[in-house]
């Protein structure tokens, strides 16, 4: 594709693709030209000069020969699944930036565009701005990645910033974040944990080689938290981050997503509102900490428009964690250190606890803080139930801490 | 050179080398090989194998037609610049970690590149650790950069958190740098900011296309702090980083590098020890911060081996910005707001400054804050009077504070 002009045809023109639409116009060096843009709804005024681009029939791109590039930027997942298996299917290269359809997929896509050699570039999918999975891909390739994680989903830590820092309540907060535009439309995937956990599985792959089932990762939300797990954080000069983690020990993965309780030293601390933050350790490299705009019209606009930049000279993923094939598994043998808040206690099994620290039991709150193994946690259901609160705390062998100088990225411990 | 296999000629086998061996060693992925290493003294124990390795003699490499690319490890910078230049010459693909070689002869080496087909990588010479140049090749490349800085030398920050976290004083502050293998031969290049300078006139060149002369950038170190300066960071719950910076104004650069007093919600203060942190701000991309080990054995020797690998698919920088030949030049024309210690009131120019905010005069020290332009700081030559000590404070002109949400990265104002 290097000497052929990009000529897109692009899906979807909402928050990122009208993003994309002005950091495209305004970057000169780049040989990319829309040629046709599909949206659903026919009522909607769009911020575009000329309507004779927009169509409201799919296959207008797909069946469109003159169109190598398809930018895929819809909201639904199964039709943008569709849409990109086909466009694969007739050769043309893909970009998106939706995260579940990658996540749910990827084994599937990946197989598909080999066997048609099109590109498929998604370094949109995760943490926006931030150039993740292009690093994992070309920079760390060689570095023995024993840990990323970090701060991945916008909206839900934009939230929690208002809640911690501006003491606004869940739902102002909420309501705040819908309105700038860095809340999914549902809502449920950005406060549950979903999105993170779907950005988790992508990077996962490309960190380690290994395919994990989204909904197979150990997953709780900022939905549940309350008002005494606040004061929990005030008491002690904590914030509160929802981290994606993923360790790699031994032969086996670790991986799951959950609100920590975060020193104030910690770096995480001051990655506030729509900013996401992405961890990597490996074994040459050491700890590295990259924090970027994880959400918003350009951010990701730049993020999509820097892979269609990076087709104009013939990049793809190689994927090489994958084809060095690495016997490596996903594993839930692992013992985290938690805090548990609760209405009742008998919701709260004390038992599945490895070792109890703490336990405070009172007229407005009640909490416990011990260790307990992830397969326990997965096994308790307390995600599901609103009258408990699940937060980890960082330091029970999370990272070995050897001198001061650990300090940078240590958490609470 | 994708299908060939990679015969690595090394030039020095110091703290980098040798990490660079023990990296390439732990990583299965990569198929190159070490054929010579090139050392100076004859009589030092080398943790290597097989003596037959070694060569005291420099052409042994260079002669080599089996050798196709050179790795330049060498502390000197003026036989680096010969061997890398021949190096070139003769064909071979060049990876080298020496900033000032690269800094000082840029243009020139860019040129032999081309001519003679050589690739030519030095990811290593910046931050180490932190992928800042591929970054900037491959993805910041059609992002409109307004500024690029950070915290680029290792030792420095070592020093300061020694001094500003334990209360060290100078002196041992600096020893303990020296016996980690942090600083450089000569300490000069670290505290007097030349090193981070080196690299910021590298970042320069592929951040905007320009080529600034490093010697030409205006250039405060940390070596004329004094007692006076630590208590004011005390008292105003500050710390001290040594920062490089550059900013695009239309179409003028400014650059500089100098102590900072930096707010302790400011995510640099958190950057610890030997650590480094870029910080990038692009029209599209917004603010980014990349943490990392700026020094340090493996730390460099795995940003090494990442471009060797990276020549095993026939990478090389495109240097896209200089080629698009933006009318762009360095500026001096800018104002800055600093904080000036001294002991002799007849050394400072008051009439020098365009506002002065804040006047201590006292037994024990005397320092005045206020705004100066660029010119008029680099005219004083207080950079060579040790009784004088500039440290910049942000905040007057650097980043355009919009809203809250801009604290993540906002400094001392």
């Amino acid at each position: 594709m290097s000497d052929k002009k990009l000529k897109l045809g692009i899906f979807g023109f909402g928050c990122v693709g009208q993003g994309l639409y002005h950091t495209l116009n305004e970057t000169s060096g780049i040989k990319a030209e829309i040629i046709k843009i599909c949206v659903k709804d026919r009522a909607k005024f769009r911020p575009f000069p000329d309507e004779s681009y927009f169509t409201f029939d799919l296959d207008e791109i797909l069946n469109n020969d003159e169109i190598n590039v398809v930018v895929e930027l819809i909201d639904d997942s199964d039709v943008a699944y569709s849409i990109v298996k086909k466009a694969l299917q007739k050769g043309k290269a893909v970009v998106t930036a939706n995260k579940k359809l990658i996540a749910e997929h990827l084994e599937e896509l990946i197989l598909l565009s080999k066997e048609y050699n099109s590109p498929l570039l998604y370094e949109a999918s995760c943490c926006a701005s931030i150039p993740v999975i292009r690093n994992l891909e070309e920079y760390y390739d060689n570095d023995l990645l024993s840990s990323i994680g970090g701060i991945f989903n916008g909206s839900s830590n934009y939230i929690l910033t208002k809640i911690l820092e501006e003491q606004l309540d869940y739902s102002t907060a909420l309501l705040e974040a819908q309105e700038k535009g860095f809340a999914e439309t549902d809502p449920s995937f950005d406060v549950k944990g979903w999105d993170a956990r779907y950005k988790l599985s992508i990077i996962i792959t490309h960190a380690y080689g290994l395919f994990i089932e989204s909904a197979k990762i150990l997953c709780f939300g900022i939905d549940q938290i309350s008002e005494g797990d606040i004061q929990y954080a005030n008491e002690k000069n904590l914030s509160i981050k929802l981290k994606a983690c993923s360790q790699k020990i031994g032969d086996k993965i670790v991986a799951y997503v959950a609100p920590f309780y975060v020193k104030k030293e910690n770096p995480l601390s001051t990655v506030n509102y729509e900013f996401n933050a992405v961890e990597i350790e490996g074994a040459f490299s050491e700890r590295q900490l990259f924090i970027g705009k994880g959400a918003g019209s350009y951010p990701t606009g730049s993020a999509v428009l820097s892979d269609i930049s990076a087709l104009s000279y013939d990049y793809k993923y190689e994927y090489k964690k994958l084809t060095q094939k690495l016997k490596i598994e996903h594993s839930e043998d692992y013992c985290v250190r938690v805090y548990v808040g609760f209405k009742n206690e008998s919701d709260v099994g004390f038992s599945d606890f490895e070792e109890i620290s703490e336990t405070y039991l009172g007229a407005e709150r009640n909490f416990i803080v011990g260790t307990i193994m992830l397969q326990k946690l997965k096994e308790s259901h307390w995600q599901n139930n609103k009258c408990i609160s699940v937060i980890f705390i960082d330091g029970v062998g999370e990272f070995v801490k050897s001198n001061a100088q650990d300090i940078l990225l240590e958490s609470v411990g």
